[in-house]
């Protein structure tokens, strides 16, 4: 089974204080860019791999999802979801995206942020999702970006004269990364951009859009801590056809 | 007009002396991986852009490409690229890929090696390609990679302890960068890779492959300079169709 840090004390209690999770999708800088990929959801059958709280799936069901299947490793993160309401529509279920199988042709858009560079086995969850997808189906998704997660040591170096670059080391050391990000020894996979893309289209999709998220003048106006984010690729955020 | 910095004594000597002038394709570590992306050349309409010595031509006509269009901004490398031979099927002529118009659906397979990081305005280079493409045409390219070649001071990193990192630094300040490869003052063009893929796409083009060059271990045993090149990405290869 992969890891799961979200039911450790420490790492869910640092969770659930991240502005993402108090504010819901609007405390995700990279929010509007993914919402923007995504198809008009009326009608669709949705999956969200790796749920969280369940903001995006109580936002699908808003938006006039016909289910949405809500998948997390956590049952802490189930808890929280449930409690924080929603609709009959959405279907809370745990499950881990290294072993997980949905039913084939079942949904009609798979959704995940942020949670697959902690799945090891890439390739297994792509080809896991074609078969999940209705031909014309989209997986959209985001994930930290391999510049940002790869190196042996993440962290900005600083030089004698201030300047600030962000390291990079290993890119095509794929694998294994552990950081202590709210919690010691959290292990995500590392895994290159070329490799990403590799593996979406040997699973048979094609990568129609595929963005590196940047904030927008405005949020760093709002949120001056962003501005870091204009000198490192952060995010990675993906759509793919079926 | 784009620089041309081919036409400069001491640029011209130093490509010259580089082992991919010297030995062509062969001299080339990424080639292997690109000529794996070129669809079969028999019968094709082809372009070189930025043809240089002209190696891919001439390896192209020997293919069986039907005709071989080599375009190069310098005259220098035009007047090399002709002394060393070729074929009735080779056109080597001059043209500057800002503004370069190649007549419509006049191509099979346009190929490019290291040379579009030098083009300011890449949209119209690849609108202008998809309107070269006959339906189903692809474009196979090479260019340096934006993690290679992005940052204000590219060069490697050398910390107290020894470790080399390579610096990312205004990754998202797409544009110039001024580097002082083989002559001083070289100016090339920083796109993100989120922005070379929506450039394709809204070009029209669908990306196929999309590519991170890292050596094999069979050559960085033949060449041990090529090791750095595991730590980062250096050139990116993609290959999109019309």
């Amino acid at each position: 089974m992969a890891q799961n840090v979200y039911d450790r004390p420490e790492f869910f209690d640092g969770y659930s204080r991240l502005r993402r999770s108090v504010e819901g999708l609007d405390g995700a800088p990279e929010w509007p860019v993914l919402r923007a990929m995504l198809p008009d959801i009326a009608g669709l059958r949705v999956a969200d791999l790796g749920c969280g709280y369940g903001w995006f799936s109580r936002w699908a069901a808003e938006q006039g999802a016909a289910q949405v299947t809500a998948i997390d490793v956590s049952e802490r993160m189930l808890a929280r979801a449930r409690e924080m309401g929603g609709d009959g529509r959405i279907d809370y279920r745990r499950g881990d995206l290294e072993t997980l199988a949905l039913p084939r042709g079942g949904f009609d858009l798979v959704y995940s942020s942020l949670a697959f560079h902690y799945v090891e086995d890439a390739s297994r969850l792509y080809g896991m999702i074609a078969d999940a997808l209705a031909p014309g189906g989209r997986l959209v998704f985001s994930t930290e970006h391999p510049v940002y997660m790869g190196s042996a040591r993440p962290g900005w170096i600083v030089a004698e004269d201030g300047r600030r670059t962000w390291p990079v080391d290993g890119y095509f050391r794929e694998g294994e990364r552990v950081s202590d990000w709210l919690s010691p020894g959290v292990v995500k996979h590392h895994r290159t951009i070329g490799t990403t893309f590799s593996a979406l289209t040997g699973s048979g999709f094609t990568v129609e859009r595929l963005v590196e998220f940047c904030p927008t003048p405005e949020q760093i106006a709002r949120d001056p801590g962003l501005a870091e984010e204009i000198e490192r690729p952060m995010f990675l955020l993906v759509s793919a056809r079926r």
